[in-house]
């Protein structure tokens, strides 16, 4: 019982109000891997520069991630750089310099194809499609995409949504690739596009779950001070996927573990926000899991 | 056991992208009244024009709404006019006509002094106090308001918030009262300065409620179609009360009234957005009402 995950592993440069750091340790399979918090074996396919730190791949590795699957490319490391405003929420992207990501052609190391559970993290959404054809159908597949996607590649998003079970966007996307403005209305319409599943994430207002029996609706954990945001979608992906693996679901399974995963990845997600990169992550224990996991209980609970 | 509540009972002219409504019933009083559906006797004080129409004060009073409170002065009603946007949530206020409100002063006939529960609904602070000061002592008070009262009347609002149990506002109005932007730090000053238990009410997001023991979060039920969302807020105030009100709730309670008063009040609110005016309260029944409250509890149950 594995989950492949392909995506980016880069550097990020991030200013706030408050503090900027440097070329930290940034990518949606790095967020995804280390916020999965070794539950369950994860496999990381991605690319990274001359310039990557071993440290990096090392702090994956302590996480519980197979990081044989990232090759080293020469050139840089994907770097993206970003400042947050005031509210901490919106963010202006000051640079996106591709570097090797440029190139990325995911290979998947033979004996990883078997994999049972596969996230597609955001990338070009032909690559996503290559991936998934290059396994040896995963019991269950999820996805991310962004509206750089939706914009310019409508028709090779349709081909891979066509083939997923789970598709994770934010409101803005699933209004945007939906063409419609009612959340019920565009996770229907994104439904027929392929996933049984849809997932709308809201930022500070929680997050959405569009299953075969209903709607479940799970509101952000409330955070006494955010320092950065930045990869909370990927932690939500990397503690829902993990939740779903360790349940052994699948597509043909009730909502039930899907549900219960949404709880999962949204307390998982609730600790990045309160440190840089993937240190709020790093700090948390199975104790501080759990208490966290009884605060959004009680919050949900009449 | 009866609730009065204080506030306008006025005409709204509502024009969305897809039809155009002159001068129908309206006013906080009003939508209030009509959404505590009967379940306690509401006592209406509020004032109107000689314009009114007498068949929309026999509505409210069909509604379980004792409208012997609503004086009629020489004058027009308050008529309020405003145009949603495409997204039915951002509107634009066109015309705001005060008439007869403008020197409103609300008088409380004597045998309802002794009301046990006081909606205060949003007018200026200082008649708010008035209002609370010529009770005798009601077990609960909720006081609703707005940005105008936050940046004119500080201090009017301060005074009267010492003394109140229970504060509704919107998000961003409890970022402006408080200064703070994150809604848990809102909360906690704005209990500081009286309230015990705070609601911020998100729109499409849904509410929490800051209560004495814990944090409530309640999703929006997810509707089909918005028609005009006007009166909502007050909505769920009118069902939010009438919960609290038939189970005898009062300040010394625990939660766990209040945190049922806010599925309650959801439910009522969800509504409101299905029609013009009052029209989606009024077309809901026991069976409606009952059946929509089990999405809601669904929508919240992992």
């Amino acid at each position: 019982m594995s989950i492949l995950v392909v995506g980016s592993v880069a550097y990020d440069t991030i200013e706030t109000p408050r503090e900027k750091r440097d070329r930290q340790l940034g990518g949606s399979a790095s967020y995804f891997t280390v916020a999965a918090r070794g539950r369950v074996p994860v496999r990381c396919v991605g690319v990274v520069g001359e310039d990557f730190r071993q440290e990096d791949l090392d702090l994956i590795a302590a996480s519980g991630g197979d990081v044989s699957g990232i090759r080293r490319e020469n050139g840089p490391s994907f770097h993206w750089s970003g400042r947050y405003h005031a509210d901490m929420i919106e963010r202006d992207t000051l640079a996106t310099e591709l570097g090797v990501f440029a190139d990325f052609r995911p290979e998947i190391p033979a004996n990883w194809a078997d994999d049972e559970y596969l996230f597609l993290a955001n990338i070009h959404p032909a690559l996503q499609l290559q991936v998934l054809e290059a396994m040896n159908g995963p019991r269950l597949t999820a996805l991310d995409t962004m509206n750089l996607w939706i914009e310019t590649t409508p028709d090779d998003l349709r081909a891979v949504l066509a083939k997923v079970d789970v598709l994770l966007v934010n409101d803005s996307e699933a209004r945007q690739l939906s063409g419609r403005r009612s959340l019920v209305h565009a996770a229907a319409a994104i439904r027929e596009m392929g996933p049984a599943r849809v997932i709308v994430k809201k930022g500070e207002h929680g997050a959405l779950f569009f299953g075969r029996d209903g709607v479940l609706a799970v509101p952000a954990i409330i955070l006494d001070d955010v320092i950065d945001p930045t990869g909370a979608g990927d932690c939500f992906a990397g503690g829902f996927m993990a939740s779903l693996a360790a349940a052994g679901a699948d597509r043909d399974s009730d909502d039930a573990p899907f549900r219960q995963a949404m709880i999962e990845g949204t307390v998982t997600a609730s600790f990045c926000p309160e440190g840089f990169n993937v240190e709020g992550l790093l700090r948390t224990d199975d104790e501080a899991y759990a208490a966290r996991r009884r605060v959004l209980l009680d919050m949900m609970t009449p």
